[in-house]
């Protein structure tokens, strides 16, 4: 028996435990070193082969064609809400963003402190409960660059497809929530974002794919650690990186790669959630936060009848092993996240467990 | 018998063997909750549990007052280089350097993008292998601050005491390579950072210690990230923090309070630098490179006679167990990096390799 429990949380979440055992071993010694994989000089041999295996791993998962850059950066999508205007909208421009959430919004006000822009489409109108149909998307002019957030992890949605900005404007996502979580067309992007510590690993690195036209544009009147051209030019290298949080990104990679790669992981994900959803759609007792066509497959948000039933839900689960499933304050209800490392198992248990507290709290939810 | 090797390497560098056994159960397993110490959300109980005894150990060892923060930031001192003026100098302000090597003059670099500096007091004209005395140091007329490097790494010297700046002008220190390695008088200062990946930790977290009226005091028109009041305000947890850097910066501080604090390490590293700087003023093989008065108890930097030899050492060395020797490409010959946490044992372990290799070559450094 595990002495693990099933970690719904929506991240830092779960890692596939593979992983976890791998690098329980190379924290004291890695690859014969002597050295566990900590203490490696960012500059020797070792870790140099770990990096350029990371990043080799990330680029053959997605295909990511060579005129894009793949940088392992610091900050988290916080910095880089305000490292993607700092670079690429310059002075008089406007940059158009797809407003789905808290984290958007994030992104808009740190925007907003840099220079114009537009909200090409909002679902805030219904509490973000769905993803804005192409028809209700309106780009302004000439925008610099359109921003999107491909999955929303409070309200539990995700875009099916990406939006479709005008021609020859970069489109830029921050998929921090969904990334290698299925195929991603790279080229479809001129920059994507992802912090780490939902599929990919652990917090404190923050995954950035970038083209290189992009990089060269990028504005050179900032400070050297804020530039993309900095990391692009040093490969990542230019001060001490977060060494550890590039090793786990490299192994989680690589697990992903052993399980069938990004369409194993889609197939895999589809799978988790459909058990959720499915159940949700029958119950009378439990109903799913997002609009149908919307769902995300990272994040199920779900409501019971009562703020009560939900607060007994969320404890009785924790005592039965399941954690995390407290939603997001500013929604409430509940949210089982089900990133890559989660297992079908622990969707199948948590029905099970629903369907248990639904039978015996059913009278007071009618009461 | 160890199958670990004697760390010689200037950062990410070696760890508490204590620590990195600790973290090994932990990554799987932390506090009995079931997940691993990178799978837990930065918002949950069991965090929440760490990173206040990270900071309250912290606090503890060197008597932070309370009229300071202590952050975990992310970016390394390469990105405080520019968050410091960014907060701290006002436009057609002047901020006071002290430069002592390379990593002064990047702080240098940084600050001269955002306003004017004054280099108060640079060693450059003997290539750095010395601190100036205090005689040597002229302050602009009102400084926004005055920074310094306590250590560096790759020259071998070391600030014996802090520079005292004009009355009531804030002290700033990158302390990346000495942090914690000895007592610190933190009210001398007004703000303090240190890249964990030396003393502390692994790389990818940043220690800041700020006194509040600077936090207060700090530009209000800059990202959010990038502002010091942003994580004072959420106690580091403004947004997703490195949770696992965090959590090893509290068991190495923990590890430190074990070892006698402050003064234990202090202690501890005189001893140490003493062992391999005693054997270097008495061979007339090897020659130490920094000024004696300046040594640095970190970073002990040393020749051999010819550049021949010093590769032949460095070869022989790494397959004896010493790794990490090779000096910064900038200067060449050796360096020998004796954080906290490496063991005596292994000082005379290399002096005893030293002594060796300098019997054997002494003839070919005659011929």
């Amino acid at each position: 028996m595990s002495d693990r429990i099933f970690n719904l949380g929506a991240g830092p979440g779960v890692l596939p435990e593979p992983v976890l055992r791998q690098a329980q071993q190379d924290l004291w010694n890695v690859a014969g070193s002597g050295m566990g994989v900590m203490e490696l000089s960012h500059r020797g041999k070792v870790f140099d082969r770990i990096i350029v295996e990371a990043e080799a791993a990330c680029r053959e998962l997605a295909g990511i064609p060579d005129n894009y850059r793949v940088l392992f950066l610091q900050g988290g999508a916080s910095l880089q809400f305000s490292m993607v205007p700092m670079n690429l909208l310059p002075k008089g421009g406007t940059a158009d963003y797809l407003v789905t959430g808290v984290w958007s919004e994030k992104a808009v006000k740190e925007a907003k402190r840099l220079g114009t822009v537009h909200e090409a489409a909002s679902s805030a109108d219904r509490n973000h409960s769905y993803i804005p149909p192409a028809s209700a998307i309106r780009y302004s002019a000439s925008p610099a660059y359109v921003h999107f957030t491909t999955n929303n992890t409070i309200y539990g949605t995700q875009w099916r497809t990406e939006p479709a900005p005008p021609a020859g404007v970069p489109l830029i996502a921050d998929t921090s929530s969904d990334m290698y979580s299925r195929p991603i067309d790279v080229t479809r992007y001129g920059l994507i974002y992802a912090g780490a510590q939902k599929n990919l690993g652990p917090s404190g690195v923050v995954l950035v794919i970038v083209r290189d036209d992009l990089v060269e544009a990028g504005a050179t009147d900032l400070p050297t650690m804020l530039q993309y051209r900095t990391h692009a030019k040093d490969r990542s290298l230019y001060n001490t990186p977060p060494t550890f949080g590039i090793y786990m990104m490299g192994l989680v990679f690589r697990w992903i790669r052993s399980e069938g790669g990004l369409a194993g992981m889609a197939e895999r994900n589809a799978e988790k959630a459909t058990v959720l959803y499915d159940y949700l759609d029958q119950s009378d007792f439990f109903r799913g936060s997002a609009e149908p066509e919307s769902r995300s497959l990272m994040n199920v948000c779900f409501r019971a009848p009562t703020e009560e039933l939900e607060a007994k839900f969320i404890a009785e689960a924790s005592k039965r092993g399941f954690e995390g499933l407290k939603g997001h304050r500013s929604t409430g209800g509940m949210r089982a996240s089900i990133y890559n490392a989660f297992p079908r198992a622990g969707c199948e248990a948590l029905v099970q467990f629903m369907q248990e507290f639904e039978r015996a709290n059913r009278a007071a939810a009618v009461s």
